[in-house]
């Protein structure tokens, strides 16, 4: 067994979220790309996941936008996309925006341990990570948050029950909303149902695929609410 | 409620793979595009929804390539992208391939209840589904996809167990094995480590963002067996 820890000071190295070989477009992309630097070395490894999440709360483009969130319910798992809206490295927290009157809110409120998995096509990478979800309702977290969102992704939550019956095929919003900017106002109503999901790792999973040779790899953080150690490891692909 | 029952005869209507509208390039893609026919039409959009995973299983380059798989496990639900090699409509049937040593085939037989999620972040267009998987494991259905795969999507059932740690950086294959052509004298050990994971769905949500108004609709087959009976409605995004 190859398991060994090691301290990771993330909190006094700050996050490099500028990458240029991530910020190819699909078509400058090459089919193939040659094998990265860290793709024999564990933290670097690592460091490279970090980045391309903190990548995928910035730019929309990127595949690490929209990770799929995994929960489970008494009549199975659920899993959907949500879109990634920051990430806290020293707490190896991710944020996302959800609906108080939401199933996965309820689910959550259940059993509040999350999978969540990032797949970028072009790279042929995939982040699994696992975690616990903290909610924030109407509180200083979610306000903070709420205020500052931009209107045109605070307007769902002006809308009917996400998930409810539509007797037609419809929006959901009050009429007048859509196709148009929002001022400030017209949002107040949105807050009461506006909540946010913080989600803390403490177990990612790299995996790289290579036609020159797989790579996999395992971080576990032995403490859930701290960073200072993280066990890392190769996996077999 | 809007929930009501019509029958969807899949069988005696081919399966339509040709959307030339999806067959866009990235750089082709406009960047909003304008509403669809079945836009407003839900049987249109079960429809499209069809058409879409099934240009998954032929295109590699299609998001729809590779769902999530979503499982339930004691210690949490676990989420994985796995790349889809076959859907069968009237049987509402999705094929995958997975390693018999493989952390999930324990997991599904233990639970087989799984979500799949597809995402296409360039049309914004997500499908849930939920279902039953039913594994397949050195019987005849599994003979058949296994000699009717590529040899280079099987090489890898003759590495090392997947998951399981590695002293060092490794693709786990035996030496020798990469980056070339393989016989299939070569590839008859991987058969003892090849499963077919089939995924019946039962239950289909369709969500489409757009600016000028998102949709929501909800496919459930009653009866999880047999396809005669759709129950189509259109929910609140």
């Amino acid at each position: 067994m190859s398991n060994f820890e090691a301290s990771l000071h993330h909190g006094a190295e700050p996050l490099i979220i500028d990458l240029p070989n991530v910020m190819l477009s699909s078509a400058e992309r090459p089919k193939v790309e040659p094998f990265s630097d860290h793709h024999n070395d564990l933290a670097g490894t690592l460091k490279f996941a970090c980045q391309m999440v903190g990548r995928g709360v910035h730019d929309r483009r990127s595949a690490f936008h929209t990770p799929v969130l995994a929960t489970q319910s008494p009549s199975g798992p659920e899993a959907r996309v949500l879109v990634l809206r920051a990430f806290d490295l020293p707490t190896r927290t991710l944020t996302f925006h959800t609906d108080t009157r939401s199933a996965k809110l309820l689910q959550l409120q259940a059993d509040n341990r999350v999978a969540l998995t990032f797949y970028d096509a072009a790279r042929k990478t995939q982040l699994r990570m696992n975690g616990t979800a903290h909610l924030h309702i109407n509180d200083a977290v979610s306000q903070q948050r709420f205020k500052g969102s931009r209107p045109s992704s605070l307007r769902c939550f002006l809308g009917a029950q996400p998930g409810s019956a539509s007797p037609v095929a419809s929006s959901g919003l009050p009429a007048g909303l859509e196709g148009r900017e929002h001022e400030w106002a017209e949002l107040q109503a949105a807050e009461a149902n506006f909540a946010v999901l913080n989600v803390c790792v403490h177990q990612l999973e790299w995996l790289h695929l290579h036609t020159a040779g797989q790579r996999r790899a395992l971080f576990v953080w032995a403490d859930k609410t701290n960073d200072s150690k993280c066990a890392m490891q190769w996996l077999n692909p």
